[in-house]
């Protein structure tokens, strides 16, 4: 048998897009399909989708959501009816123009984003405030054509994603439901993927075509460079209006309703890659990795075989009953050391070795992942595993905040703004809150206002671009 | 507040159709999108198909089948790869012609189904015998441009369905697998859906373009019409060559592979409708329904009300203990007669009544949707509502049966099936194997081959049309 390559061929620091790259198509997570920009999940990839996406439908549905379904192709003349939101999202349409061999009349967008669409509906739904509030999510994919170079997860021309739509009575009932959201965001993000995040509003110029505002969650990936993980839009009556998402209130008098959306993306799996893997490939934090457990059974001589894929078998099926994701690598053709390396490579979390002088000694080797370090456990205390991988999932989070706060920089002058932002990091600085000033400093270092974090309103300082009073202190960063 | 028009305004007799599209708008299952030939589906019908998925993932997960994720864009010079494929498909395809302003080179198809897709892919993930069998499903939708009338679930132009994709070493485990799955597609159905189904094969004429032959599935309707419920195709080596489907065998000798796929979609909640539903509505199987139980606390008194609501959650409060779905009804300002109607509508299994006379003789009225059967039960066995759950799921698929049964009629000459096509009904002939008669019977009658039954080989027969001796006793029918 021809063995394939399984190493990383370049370390994370050298080469960071390039190893990236590897561990995305090496651990088979994902693959190119056949046109530019778009890319494949493979069982592995989409296991982890899944995953999040329980997660996610659970704690939706304890906050009153429940899930729908929208078609993907929208009517030209109706992304166009909210006009900002179209002139943002028209240079990345895909247009479909035939149906067989027929013209289609008004030009078909495959759907960038949904409000359009939704809120032609629940115009028509929602009748009385008894409708309301009207909480709908959706898992699809939005299309928008990427003319950059694409990267797997992180910018595709497809990508999986959830959309919510929620309408409410009052204008503050809404504000809370953004709120609510980009909680559930975090807390799902830090628990499950094991990744910081720093949550707070978007800029005017960065926030979501057609929004009132847009809260965001940001983390810093390893490169310095800062990464959008999801966000959540108050809307206000911005699409009520035009699309008449209206209801008759308790007294009979109509009014607009309130509105939010909000988003994540796969893009948490790009992240989840950059944040937890090294030379070796993924590291995958244990509430999401497809199989939590490996057991490789080493033996060389005939006789040893039996009894120690029998234990093996033995301690798959004690793990398996404990609801953990186990499996035992029984090829024959392989070398231990090959097999660790190949699971090394895919990320999972404990490899526990098990050969005859450990059968002797009733124990096996406990392997982690994430700092490689080995530990006997007697075969007696075997269900501690859980324990193990409890602890994995929360190291994993406390190393990542470290990296995270390393990367966290206050930055007294824009000099020193223009110095730091090559080494990266989340820069966080006083500005005056005038869109000229965060141009200028674009144009100049190449940074973004990623967001503006929630305890970070601050008129104590003074603009680092212009000198003005500020009106709050937002991280600053190159992203994504 | 004005009370919306809650009930069917025909008689499932009288106009099936008209019936038909009242009930999926008012049960508010669906809805239609602003493209012709689209739905949308509301929280109540996309819960539905997500219990079916949660069902056919655990199945096909013991099966060894994982999910993966394909795009929805497949270049045209792919999808034309397998010629007859492709002649099958292009007159219903969606052609993606420019993205923003640009125009893209090859044109790019909406997936019609991900056959050449899947395969370009596989024939680079599949090396060896160590890599089979490969088993994936996709959860997607389809995009084929509907020309004739649109109806929800029936016929759209993009449809909610599951694709699988297996690749084997040998054609019999192809062939068995292909059993395997129809096998899975039978009991869901009849389990969950309470609709029994007719499975078998596919005449040579309506097999999937592109396999070697195709198994099926079939329902009768109530209005006589067959209804195909899903399909597991044999693709032998159609696909594996023209794709370089290869693997290397144990002693290295390189081979084309042999494959399997197969699908059900959206069209199984169509089924269920028709099937079940009734002058008042929706009926739903218990096993599927997004709410199985719902209180109506009944009160005059304002006295009265305090000591119902409170028994009402008291006994929510068990049900749910018990992972039933129930919802108490608690509207003030709607009468008990309407909220009957309106979750009769609505295809509630189990209304639960409860009254002052009820309170005062410790008891509840349980009202079951699908024979509008009422029963007195005791407070102290309310957990009987499980008991009772399982009863009228298995009665649905018993009165299914039946009906299906009345429909299936033995034809002894062509005059006979003349006669009876146009009441409709599974209509069993004996058939000489040649395509001139199948032609020449749906010419004439409109008929087509739905099934040709696992156990109907025949040559005892003599072909209705020809004369000439039988291979066979399929079943013809009109269908949708």
């Amino acid at each position: 048998m021809v063995k394939e390559s399984v190493g990383i061929s370049v370390s994370k620091n050298q080469d960071f897009s390039e190893w990236y790259t590897q561990v995305v198509l090496k651990a088979k997570l994902a693959d190119y399909a056949p046109v530019k920009g778009l890319i494949v999940l493979r069982p592995d990839g989409y296991s982890i989708w899944e995953s999040l996406k329980s997660t996610f439908d659970r704690k939706f549905s304890q906050n009153g959501i429940r899930n729908g379904f929208l078609p993907v192709l929208i009517p030209e003349s109706l992304l166009g009816k909210e006009q900002k939101h179209f002139a943002g999202f028209n240079p990345e349409v895909f247009w479909v123009t035939h149906s067989g061999t027929n013209e289609v009349g008004d030009r078909l967008a495959l759907r960038p984003t949904s409000e359009t669409l939704a809120y032609t509906l629940y115009s028509k739904w929602i009748k009385s405030w008894r409708d309301l509030p009207l909480k709908i999510n959706f898992w699809n994919t939005a299309l928008r054509a990427e003319i950059k170079a694409t990267k797997p997860f992180l910018r595709t021309s497809e990508f999986l994603w959830q959309e919510g739509h929620t309408v409410h009575t009052s204008e503050e009932e809404a504000k809370q439901e953004v709120l609510k959201i980009l909680e559930i965001y975090k807390n799902t993000v830090e628990e499950e993927l094991a990744i910081p995040v720093i949550t707070g509003k978007k800029s005017d110029k960065e926030k979501f075509v057609g929004a009132v505002y847009t809260t965001t969650m940001e983390s810093i990936m390893p490169d310095g460079k800062a990464l959008q993980m999801g966000t959540s839009h108050f809307l206000g009556q911005n699409f009520s209006i035009p699309f008449e998402v209206k209801f008759a209130d308790k007294d009979n008098v109509e009014h607009f309703a309130w509105q939010t959306s909000w988003g994540v993306s796969w893009r948490l799996i790009g992240a989840m890659i950059m944040v937890h893997g090294d030379d070796q490939g993924l590291v995958l934090p244990p509430k999401v990795a497809p199989m939590q457990v490996v057991i490789v059974p080493i033996y060389n001589k005939q006789e040893d075989e039996k009894r120690i894929i029998e234990k093996s078998e033995e301690i798959r099926q004690k793990l398996e009953k404990m609801n953990i994701r186990v499996h035992i690598d029984d090829r024959n053709e392989l070398s231990p050391g090959y097999k660790f390396n190949d699971w090394e490579m895919k990320g999972v979390p404990i490899r526990i070795e098990i050969g005859p002088k450990d059968l002797e000694n009733q124990k096996v080797v406990v392997a982690k992942r994430y700092n490689k370090e080995k530990l006997d456990l007697p075969l007696e205390q075997i269900e501690k595993i859980d324990l193990i991988l409890e602890e994995i999932q929360n190291k994993m989070l406390q190393v990542a905040k470290e990296q995270s706060e390393k990367f966290t920089v206050e930055i007294k002058d824009y000099s020193e703004l223009k110095a730091k932002v090559s080494q990266g990091g989340f820069l966080q600085a006083y500005w005056c809150g005038n869109q000229d000033c965060e141009d200028k400093i674009k144009e100049e270092t190449g940074a973004d206002i990623r967001v503006i974090p929630f305890d970070a309103e601050d008129k104590n300082g003074k603009c680092i671009y212009c000198d003005n009073q500020s009106s709050s202190k937002p991280i600053f960063a190159r992203g994504y």
